[in-house]
């Protein structure tokens, strides 16, 4: 996998390049798009179906108005991308949305918009699987028949693919994305046409009827067009994605960012009409509970995706088209719920720089750490796709809440910045130019603005209160861990000239030996090479025996260095030394003690288990007393050395590409280096 | 609980003792016999029990065989009580059986006994809880009902109590001891009483019919009879228990332990015979499935334990009594599954010492460590309990195999011993004296190699054959522990006079920065204490904006220590300050590098998550390259002082008892110092 990701890389970005030579990986258009816009493209694949199948309820009658919502959906799709452009321009840096908020209006919005980011990935992931396996669904019976485990199955290979730290490739993308576009263009193109010619492309559901429960009126109805516009909104998701990605752009980045945007815009927009059209033309019929809402359905009847729908109706001699549509829908979907685990550790080391999360999320190859992330993803997601049975329908109700309150807070804060720019900005071409974006970006808000409130008030019972819970959890447990990290960094900067600058007076070097050799030697040799005050070793006693064999020993050796013996009549090791070392260092602030303490370092983790597990406990315990330093002297056993040949081995870390890091040639030529030792 | 025990030790030993007056805690006969002896006279209650349904296959002719079988048992349990006190005598380090094995058979042996007493630790859990809850069932429906529940619900509670440390105190196990004691031997005496008075006492089953499915005869019949015997053998199991307590007893040691062994030996065999006489006289019919042997019992029969029903037999219209003897032997049976907690460290820090296990077992107080232990030990039991349906009679199958191999094993060494004195001693009082219990364990041995034979050939397709498959894994694991560490051993004494011995030639000192802050401070002057040759800061540039500031702040601060950035394209850490590390060294090998690394010492696990993560990470890699020291200088937040009051809140560790280890009052002077600071 990760060989085909380098040739991939090689084919794109040429041969492995050093660190000094960054920018040369840095994204064409042609990669960048597919790369940041699968998800944005993807959701065009299940909006339309969403409005459809809200405008349902209200019976036939109510289709009439699905090309208008569709229009709708479009135009705000496209002052979204116009605003989007002008964020791109303004903050290149990557922060997106999080960026724009925090600087322009303050900490407490930019937390406000990463809780709602954050909560989004988990969706993104939970509601394009669950396309995606429908869509695959419609061309195999037993995925749509399995719908859930399936789904599970997915988040589980896309969660392990990216702990293992299978690289975004931009080939991996370009593939199915075009693929999905070309597809999608090619079925409306031909769609059309055929409809022109007039000949009768029906969709299967064409001859159902569909019950309309309650004839809907006034207020009701109305309220029912816009819960169905809120739902084909969700074809908006994603599309703040490039902005968070600028940094991974050739040169000119912003310019390049921007283009790619309008480029995806118009994609969208163009899939999105066509497949409604279709929908239209084919006289699709669909419903959120077939069985019920649709007379005239076969028993057992599968209701297939729109897309699938479409495609068969327009395809309907040619099942290879059918069943490519199906799959490279299904594929992009997947991609889409991959750019999630991407795009978390991308959000989350912008968080983690200003301490919003642990601070060790702000630098790279922490596995471990990101890996918690991915997890945590992957979990919930799961809860989502458990609990909602992988229903797009069901889980779209909690999507875009999220998405529509980052827009609405980013465009604000959008506003804002123009302000100030105007503000000391004299030169009137410049100041033209801003008062430009700054209507741009007023239109945004507006626009992004009445859809949140559209979306909440349509949705809120239906599942929104649940995203919005959970984004007010992660904002107060960021706030938290903000609060925490102020906190210490108050405590260390105390610096009133006390203790920490002066030098300590004495230093008292204790070397731990539990027996007589190398390591205990090395030990020996480095602390007297530290050339402290008073140096000894120290035994503790918890047999006799031994004792009596090393002292002697020790004694046959002639070290300069007195062994002294801490007896143990409890057969402890921590607590007589600690009680030791504090009698040593006695009460003197400015004395400290440096217990040195002989490691083997071993290759393996069960090896671990056999060593240093009392020097590991007495070290964590020697750290709390004041003025004790601890140092490791180690020695490497010769296993070690496979430990460091695999730890060479560095794989590439999830949401790299979206940073503009390609670091696997960096880390060969590292691994080249470490293995040569 | 603790709190209890605490009294509990004032009231037995006095008031809490400093480390100095250890010897004031050991215990008297009169508590070592409950904490020792549970084990043993717990399994009176099942051993008859297990003679008379094994009989019970034969039908009732073979009852009569029952008294002989139960003379048999106690002949033997005799000769191996006899037999123990020349261990005692000749081995009262504590060692037991292992110790006799290894120092006079060699490692193999020893090594044989330890895996044997191993599986018998896990068997002892299965086994005692089980009949206990068997026992207490007879008394209480729901319990019988409802068997392997319960019993998994005790081997959890047992567990939780022994992670937590509630230390085996002497009440605790002498009241329910004694009061099984007295409470068996008053039922026997009023018993007999009654029956020479010509009371006529009959159990609940007297009536019963008992089929027999095959008229036994011959040789298949002798067999049987060999199994029933091989059954009754269970109750010895356990006495080898004091021979691994002797250092807890009080001076003279052996003698008093020799004597405590005698007691328990007379108790166990009045208490066996006691109960097969009152079964025979009860005319108590016992059935492995009481369904289809019994005939004459009223539809869903509930079978109670022999113990049980003599109770009700014996004191007919006083109920109380009944209860009280059901309760008792219920009790008594979960205080001999307890033991098993608190044997297992015990024979583990002996083969942690001889290195046949992880090291850090054989010192006190690696809670974690011996944690894993007690739950290896909790989970096997609890697989047997599923396995076995906590059926007493099919877990015996496996028990008494480990129990004897270790009698045989241990007698066998004990020969050799007393072969070996002989050589060199010449007085004849002695030599007298030693031939004498040479004896004893020459019949000793026979005794058990006999019964041990008779064990595996009756029980062995039953499922001694799991016991013995057990035996060897464990057996093959700890000669796998032990070659591993003779290989490091190797690898570690070749005094080959080289490198570690000679002084470092230069010591470059480089202290890691990320903020200008007191533990900073701190490092810098304490690296500036060692007097390196080198030294210099070191900071990683992964955000160009802090490192400035950094650099900044540093030249304002004008330390005599320059600061050097290493740039960090990929936002790594550890990466870039390896290469540099490595690079500073360049290749001569009595060079060192000492690396500071300013430390958080925090209060809590989830500071733990958001402070040190990088430095730990680094700490790890840096280990690995030759030459390099890593020292990390703590600075502790204000919330180390929690946890440094938590650690100090030390508790009692399992097994400490018959170590003769009564350590809390130790600890709580220790305690009460750190808590001062």
């Amino acid at each position: 996998m990760s060989k085909i990701a380098t040739a991939t890389k090689r084919l794109l970005v040429g041969r492995p390049f050093r660190s000094d030579r960054l920018s040369h990986t840095l994204l064409p258009k042609r990669i960048a798009l597919p790369i940041f816009a699968s998800d944005a493209l993807s959701s065009v694949a299940y909006a339309p179906e969403e409005i459809f199948l809200t405008l349902s309820v209200a019976g036939l009658s109510a289709y009439a108005y699905a090309p208008w919502i569709g229009v709708a959906v479009a135009v705000v799709m496209l002052v979204v991308v116009a605003s989007y452009r002008q964020n791109v321009h303004a903050y290149p840096s990557g922060g997106g949305d999080y960026e724009v908020a925090s600087t322009n209006l303050g900490g407490k919005f930019g937390l406000t918009v990463a809780s709602a980011l954050l909560v989004d990935y988990v969706l993104t992931v939970a509601v394009s699987t669950s396309s995606g396996v429908a869509n695959i669904g419609s061309a195999i019976p037993f995925v749509a028949e399995h719908k859930v485990l399936c789904a599970v199955l997915i988040v589980v290979i896309l969660t392990s693919m990216n702990l293992r730290g299978v690289r975004e490739s931009g080939k991996t993308f370009a593939i199915p994305t075009y693929g999905f576009i070309i597809g999608i263009l090619c079925m409306v193109a031909w769609g059309l046409f055929e409809a022109l010619r007039g000949t009768p492309i029906r969709a299967e559901s064409a001859g159902f009827q569909l019950h309309e429960e309650t004839s809907l009126a006034g207020f009701a109805f109305f309220f029912l067009i816009l819960r169905s516009f809120s739902s084909g909104a969700a074809a908006l998701t994603g599309v703040e994605a490039i902005s968070n990605g600028v940094p991974a752009f050739r040169k000119p980045k912003s310019k390049n960012a921007a283009t790619t945007l309008l480029m995806m815009g118009v994609l969208a927009v163009t899939m999105l009409i066509g497949i409604i059209t279709l929908a239209i033309l084919t006289d699709v019929k669909f419903a959120e509970d077939p069985a019920t809402q649709l007379a005239g359905a076969p028993a057992g009847y599968q209701q297939k995706t729109i897309v699938a729908q479409i495609a068969h109706a327009v395809f309907q001699n040619f099942s290879p088209a059918f069943y490519y549509i199906s799959f490279v829908t299904g594929i992009i979907l997947l991609l889409a719920a991959n750019t999630a685990f991407n795009g978390f550790p991308v959000l989350a080391s912008i968080l983690a720089q200003d301490r919003y999360l642990p601070r060790q999320l702000h630098t790279r190859g922490d596995r471990l750490t990101f890996s918690n992330g991915i997890l945590f993803l992957a979990a919930f997601a799961l809860v989502l796709i458990f609990a909602f049975h992988a229903e797009v329908t069901k889980l779209i109700q909690l999507y875009i809440v999220g998405v529509f309150v980052s827009f609405t807070v980013s465009q604000a804060g959008m506003l804002r910045h123009w302000h100030r720019l105007l503000a000391h900005e004299t030169e009137p071409g410049a100041r033209r130019r801003m008062r430009r974006s700054q209507t741009v970006n007023a239109i945004g808000l507006t626009m992004t603005g009445t859809v949140l409130v559209i979306v909440l008030i349509t949705k809120f019972l239906l599942g929104a209160w649940i995203a919005i819970a959970a984004m007010v959890a992660i904002y107060l447990l960021m706030t938290a861990i903000r609060r925490h990290y102020d906190r210490v960094a108050e405590e260390l900067s105390a610096l009133d000239g006390s203790a920490p600058t002066v030098l300590p007076s004495r230093n008292h070097a204790i070397v731990l030996v539990s027996k007589l050799h190398l390591p205990t030697l090395r030990a020996v040799a480095y602390a007297k090479a530290m050339r402290p005050d008073v140096l000894e070793a120290v035994t503790v006693n918890v047999d006799d025996a031994e004792t009596r064999q090393l002292t002697a020993e020790w004694e046959a050796k002639g070290f300069k260095v007195p062994l002294k013996v801490i007896e143990s009549p409890y057969r402890e090791i921590t607590r007589p030394v600690l009680d030791y070392v504090k009698r040593v260092r006695g009460d003197n602030p400015r004395d400290v003690v440096t217990v040195l303490i002989p490691e083997y370092v071993v290759g393996h983790w069960w090896e671990q288990l056999l060593h240093n597990q009392s020097a590991l406990r007495l070290k964590g315990r020697l750290l709390f007393q004041p003025g004790v330093m601890v140092t490791s002297v180690p020695w490497q056993l010769e296993s070690s050395a496979k430990a460091l040949r695999r730890a060479a081995r560095a794989r590439p870390a999830a949401g790299d590409v979206r940073r503009g890091f390609f670091t696997d040639g960096a880390h060969r030529a590292g691994a080249g280096k470490d293995g040569g030792r």
